[in-house]
């Protein structure tokens, strides 16, 4: 435990000398840290063998198995979001808004890294490349305990990333793993050394994390994402959203789980639900869909608002848009929900209030995501609605300061009959 | 309990439905608000002297009965402060950022209200009128807790606000108080109902409460605030800054409680020392500067890193910059700290590197605070680095939902070999 502490220290003593590190070198240090994936990638996949052969002995499941396993194409694929990494802006220093207070006195709010970050994941080792990444992008420090089952994979990665920033005099403190659980608990007691959880994993997992720490936590509990068919959808487009939202990748968690239905569509319906089970998705439906759904199966009471990461769809009825809202309130996880309908005022009236991260009109559950967002390399989901919500790209691991610049001015010398603050907001780009 | 969990569920349905309300709707239940403020003063009066009798029963201590204490010129800032609300910018529903990801598939961040928030306040009833109003204002609802003390007069302000809500058709339940600690204890349970929990209170009170429950907090733990004179600072300007720190109002967390003082000043400390001294401070230093101090006392282990919220400042000498950085690293609360210099190379290097909420060049440590930052009302002070850092305005109470419009598209529509993101920047002005 106390060694746990001297880890976080030495942690964040490397995070400071790091957040005032040139932009430019930390670019540097991430062409780099690619060039050097590219030249270890025989050792890389190698440490990779060895967990593979673990793996087979203990008889991992196959898609926890295709998760660790790492080849040519995925390290070329890191390095290439690494390249990107390096590419874009860099937001350390960034000036979000500047007011002149009175003559002489500048307040400036400016981007900067939030500080120590404790990132949990399980079994992908391509996460510690793309989160360390994020990190030397950020100015931020990272400690990230990785699945068990990829310890050799995640140790050989950790020492690419602190090669490449030892080799650019950055301190290599800034990206460390911890490989047992037992750290991390000891982890969570430290709020004074570490600002911020991301646990990336099961709603469990991030429910247990929020109960065991009085350090603010980053993540999303599921995704019970619905779709909502109004009266004024289009079927034709109602399927399409439909299986895509639930087949285009199923254990997502921006998959379609929940469809509700306008009773005017139920004559509709069977345009949907055909093009559903064609697709191989089981209906499970209450039973106003279920009498015109061919081949669906009746609901039980869980169905509708639990997340099943499988080809398996809720199909419910409501009596109009209101009840929708209220039910996606009420059963939903606040994570991405969606109308079809061709009716823009229904689609308004969702999209006011649905107090959801991310709400959709005619388009499918699955663009909830920072890559179709725009928002360049992910850190996660939230839906919490605390600091960042919904797709989280690199802003969320920056916070803010608040700097001011005067000539000696005092606060006693402003107040009724004294001096009047002038509160000017001036641009941020000069 | 379980009264409690019905409460907090009718509250939360209560924010679903005030935050698609029109802004015009709440400006104007903000300006019947001061108006029944003004009419009611009277039966206000009354209620908080009640209060100030059992206060005074109870032995209530001098700065807290004055605190307690509400006065026809009390009321008037409250109506002024709530027109103040009345007329600015409503937040809910502002776009910030807005990007076309395709042809015919646009999508927005839009600020929206966090929901159902918790504030813990202590003695001071204004706090209902200005929590209360900071609520109508941003679309949240808030269940308050005051403190006991002023259970008449809270119970009266909160009548006030729901009649004004009422007369307007907005739900009253958006605002409503609590009276005990079990109440407390019990609503820190229910992290489904409710979003965000404010203490306004005692750092010991923060940190129990975030010991406490899932939901996140924001506030402020301490304000160990530092002024540094650096070696090229004015002795004249040093002096003024630290007796304005220290004196303009001593229980405030953004009053100066250290002073680091480079070795190469202390010659001129004594000039520091004087306008101190003469001001009423008692100053705690260390032997290097006891010697240059006429009439200070010898500095103890716990100084130099507590919050006095009285007229005690320590003061320390530094070998140099560097040192002073990393002692308000060490012992301060990254609440506010300040640097005093005529070399603007040194303010830049101590404005880059100190990473507190605030952090100012030549100015009094007292300006960290929302008002005088121009942020309007403030929520409070958070050294927090999630979420809200430094003074919090009315943009402390929003989150973001992230709004996509399109016309069909899938996600498996996209990718290598198949359709590309756009991913333009649309002006959010239009």
């Amino acid at each position: 435990m106390s060694t746990l502490t001297d880890l976080a220290r030495d942690v964040r003593a490397a995070q400071w000398q790091f957040s005032v590190s040139e932009a430019e070198t930390r670019t540097a240090a991430l062409q780099t840290l690619a060039d050097i994936l590219e030249a270890r990638s025989a050792e890389i996949l190698q440490a990779n063998a060895l967990d593979l052969e673990a793996a087979a002995v203990s008889g991992l499941a196959a898609p926890l198995l295709s998760r660790l396993k790492l080849s040519p194409e995925k390290i070329a694929t890191l390095c290439e979001g690494t390249r990107a990494l390096a590419a874009s802006e860099d937001p350390v220093g960034r000036i979000l808004r500047r007011t002149t207070l009175d003559d002489g006195l500048v307040l400036s709010q400016v981007m900067s890294p939030i500080g120590v970050l404790l990132i949990i994941f399980e079994s992908r080792p391509d996460a510690v490349v793309q989160i360390g990444g994020l990190a030397m992008r950020s100015g931020n420090a990272v400690i990230m305990k990785g699945g068990r089952e990829a310890v050799h994979t995640n140790a050989m990665l950790v020492g690419c990333i602190q090669q490449a920033l030892s080799s650019h005099g950055l301190p290599k403190k800034v990206v460390v793993g911890v490989e047992d659980r037992a750290s991390v608990a000891a982890l969570l007691e430290l709020d004074q050394e570490i600002d911020l959880v991301i646990p990336r994993g099961s709603g469990a997992m991030v429910r247990h994390i929020q109960g065991a720490t009085r350090i603010p936590v980053l993540g999303h509990a599921e995704g019970v994402c619905t779709l909502y068919i109004d009266k004024g959808a289009d079927p034709v487009m109602a399927a399409r959203l439909a299986v895509d939202g639930k087949c285009d990748y199923p254990s997502a968690c921006n998959a379609t789980e929940t469809l509700w239905v306008h009773t005017d569509f139920l004559p509709k319906l069977g345009v949907v639900g055909a093009a559903l089970m064609s697709a191989g998705v089981t209906l499970r439906a209450d039973p106003e869909c279920l009498a015109v759904l061919e081949g669906g199966c009746a609901a039980g009471p869980e169905d509708g608002h639990i997340e099943y990461g499988d080809l398996i769809l809720a199909v419910r009825a409501v009596a109009g848009i209101d009840e929708a809202i209220a039910r996606v309130h009420r059963d939903g996880s606040g994570h991405t929900d969606a109308i079809v309908t061709d009716d823009v005022e229904a689609a308004d009236h969702f999209l006011r209030r649905v107090d959801s991260a991310s709400v959709f009109h005619n388009a499918s559950t699955r663009f909830a995501d920072g890559y179709r967002f725009g928002l360049g390399a992910e850190v996660g989901i939230s839906t919490g609605k605390i600091h960042a919500r919904g797709p989280v790209g690199v802003e969320g691991l920056m916070t803010t300061r608040w700097l001011l610049r005067g000539k000696g001015q005092i606060a006693g010398a402003y107040g009724p009959g004294r001096r009047e603050f002038v509160h000017r907001s001036e641009s941020v780009d000069s």
